[in-house]
């Protein structure tokens, strides 16, 4: 419980359970833990969470994409999501002790590897871009691994921060760094999804909202309820707390009641303690204080 | 990260402090974390915290009681602080994945054992005592040593749970279980003491306010503003969030502001849990949800 680090790479292949296991096996290293795994058949596609400290999450990182060049070939690969390369997306989260700073080095430090080692493309992106227009996925993967493949040795736009302006069957990779986002939804006791809707829209940054939220409404059909479902993409600008009152605040104004919140995967400990700080007006407090993070720290030290 | 007790023994030594590195040593053994040690000369004792698993925890809590029988004598030992024994007080306070009936077991093991093999009686008290008057340790105390030594053997209500009914220069020792103290203080936006002492007075449960709280008011001379100082007793009855918010509203009745609160020592993860789930009505979250605890309990499977 020293540094940690979480990364979360996306591979290009959703359907090949064994395929998936070889690239898992190759990540899992000494003091790299595996903190999820899901596979999605029909975007082909399969997204790991792994965590621990960052030199080790970083070898493991390149193991990773090692693996998947030697086993996905974006040729034959056909999925809903787009896709740019055999491992698509590698970025790496300050969890605990760690600067985003930190994990941008340690960003620009694997995707040059990768770029030498493995001879694949590596385009940073997100808080690792190197051209501000990068900092968007969507913008690095325009046209995913078809047009990349035409454009890349032509195109000054599409040159990368690392390894040849030519793309093999691995495609390219786009490596970065990002805050820890917190999947969090707050559920309504409403019927009337049009409500939701209408939160979500004024909630998110996009609607002019909480700056670092995305939030869509969904009808929660079985339960006869309604959900505000936000992903928090920087909770050191907009945390939990925040994004809870909004959205009851809200709702209230339309004279409906606020059912429950629930947290959707992971948070970090931080998080935690800044709903502390916020709820309580808490000066002073740090993650220290808490019994189970003082015990681990011994244990470490 | 499995199974975790903290055990607070208080031993009557305040002044030197070989003595108590001595007791302290015996006591960390392979699996026990030294998280704080106190001592207060005037009232010659000394506070030292402990914490591991409930096993490890028990064998260094005896041996501790062992060492400080060999190395303070009651017979000499003066303090303004109400003692009856070399060890005072075993407190076993469960943290995670702990039930308190597992502390309670786990007091009466060690009680027996200390009766037994080292021939000190042992009152059982709070949440393991076996009369109902026993719970309350000041009543177990009363007259303290000097009152113990010359009753013990002759007043029915004095024969100790475990152990000889004589008392040594090492004295009785109170062994028990009870939940976690949260040390939590409110800050008011003013210089009048009395506002803290009523506030605090309708606050602690001895005045009808909220169950398992104490409460004190003071001036912070050197600050200009005054203090609402709590202990929590159990948090899972009244926790932080609940004690912040009965105080700033009876704060705004009385036209004073909330300056902050702060958190004295160290908490379970699990009361921080709990405000999350109170201030977001927050459902169906387990702090296995906090990446840190996930990863501390992935390393150790």
């Amino acid at each position: 419980m020293n540094q940690i680090i979480e990364c979360v790479p996306n591979f290009s292949e959703g359907r090949r359970a064994d395929v998936l296991d070889e690239i898992v096996n190759a990540m899992l290293t000494t003091g790299v833990m595996l903190l999820d795994r899901e596979m999605d058949a029909s975007h082909n596609r399969a997204v790991v969470t792994i965590a621990g400290e960052p030199d080790a999450v970083a070898e493991a990182a390149f193991r990773g994409c090692q693996r998947a060049a030697q086993l996905i070939d974006l040729e034959t690969h056909r999925g809903e999501h787009p896709r740019m390369g055999a491992t698509d997306v590698i970025p790496f989260i300050p969890i605990r002790n760690v600067t985003m700073d930190e994990c941008v080095a340690l960003a620009r430090r694997v995707g040059e590897r990768i770029g030498r080692e493995l001879e694949i493309p590596v385009y940073l992106y997100e808080r690792a871009a190197t051209r501000p227009e990068r900092r968007d996925l969507a913008y690095v993967r325009r046209g995913e691994y078809e047009t990349i493949r035409a454009e890349i040795a032509t195109q000054s736009e599409r040159a990368p921060d690392f390894g040849p302006r030519r793309v093999g069957k691995a495609g390219a990779v786009a490596v970065g760094a990002r805050p820890f986002l917190i999947a969090y939804n707050v559920n309504l006791d409403t019927r009337d999804v049009q409500i939701a809707k209408d939160i979500a829209k004024i909630t998110r940054e996009k609607g002019g909202g909480l700056p670092s939220v995305k939030a869509l409404g969904f009808a929660l059909e079985d339960q006869g309820i309604v959900q505000v479902s936000m992903n928090l993409t920087d909770f050191n600008v907009t945390g939990m707390l925040t994004a809870f009152q909004h959205v009851r605040a809200e709702a209230e104004k339309r004279g409906v009641r606020v059912l429950g919140s629930e947290l959707v995967g992971l948070v970090p400990l931080e998080a935690l303690a800044q709903i502390a700080r916020e709820a309580l007006q808490l000066e002073g407090f740090s993650s220290r204080q808490v019994v189970e993070v003082k015990l681990a720290e011994a244990g470490n030290a």
